[in-house]
């Protein structure tokens, strides 16, 4: 089943099941982004300056995969996964298989992979989630198989 | 081995073993911070607002990982992780056990696990690394294990 950014309710531990997916809204990534979340957090000449970076490993300038994980995650939070308590994640697995460069259009794709009720506190559960983030080129520039934290209903938790 | 932030050469991975380990400096995240990342990264109620970050599963301001994540790699770039070449992530399991608050100051520690020469491209290697981010208590916000594309010298290269 394909929920679109424009879903009514925000979902609860309940609402959820594996097979759902949900798709982000795009965002393009710009030289100027990339240089300024580099300066702050990954001063790395390859995130930094066009010469270095064409001499580097990567042939050009690309962007800080923490950048990337950043970008993902605000396209997650505004339109990506619905979920009523925010999405708060325990941990996660990450790959990069692509960089992000300068022009990419980026956008998230989220599945929902496992939905694990906790048996030690009932008002919560550990959702797995696989939320791939594509380029233009529909090429994959991070996989992230995270496990989030999902509340259910107030109602329901006593 | 402990290597601290101030190793006067840069490392190869002819240079790299299994058990080095190095320090970074300290850095003092304050509310500012976590709140700039959040309005541009991370808009979630937990990381901008204290009366709604009260209410949230964390019981008070906390920083998007994703915020952890960056100020690691800031760390791990400046003074944490002395690789010639540069810090090269393919991707890496992240673990957060605990949220990184107001005032806590995150240190860095790397140890080298693995390496491992690569077969097909004899000009480079991939370096397991464990990569804890500890705060003034000693307790860990984030725990990556982390596979780094590391390069040999350039006059082996050929």
């Amino acid at each position: 089943m394909d929920m679109s950014s424009g879903v009514a309710h925000k979902l609860y531990l309940e609402d959820l099941e594996a097979g759902q997916r949900f798709i982000s809204r795009t965002h393009v990534v710009d030289e100027a982004q990339i240089k300024a979340f580099a300066r702050e957090f990954d001063p790395q000449p390859f995130h930094l300056d066009h010469d270095a970076a064409n001499d580097s490993l990567f042939a050009g300038l690309v962007a800080s995969g923490w950048h990337t994980a950043a970008i993902t995650m605000r396209l997650l939070v505004e339109t990506g996964l619905p979920l009523a308590d925010g999405i708060i994640g325990a941990g996660g697995e990450l790959v990069w298989p692509k960089p992000t460069r300068p022009g990419d259009t980026l956008q998230v794709e989220s599945e929902v992979l496992e939905v694990k009720p906790s048996h030690s506190r009932p008002d919560r559960g550990v959702v797995t989630t696989r939320i791939l983030t594509r380029n233009q080129k529909n090429e994959i520039v991070q996989s992230l198989t995270a496990k989030l934290i999902v509340l259910r209903r107030r109602s329901i938790r006593g």
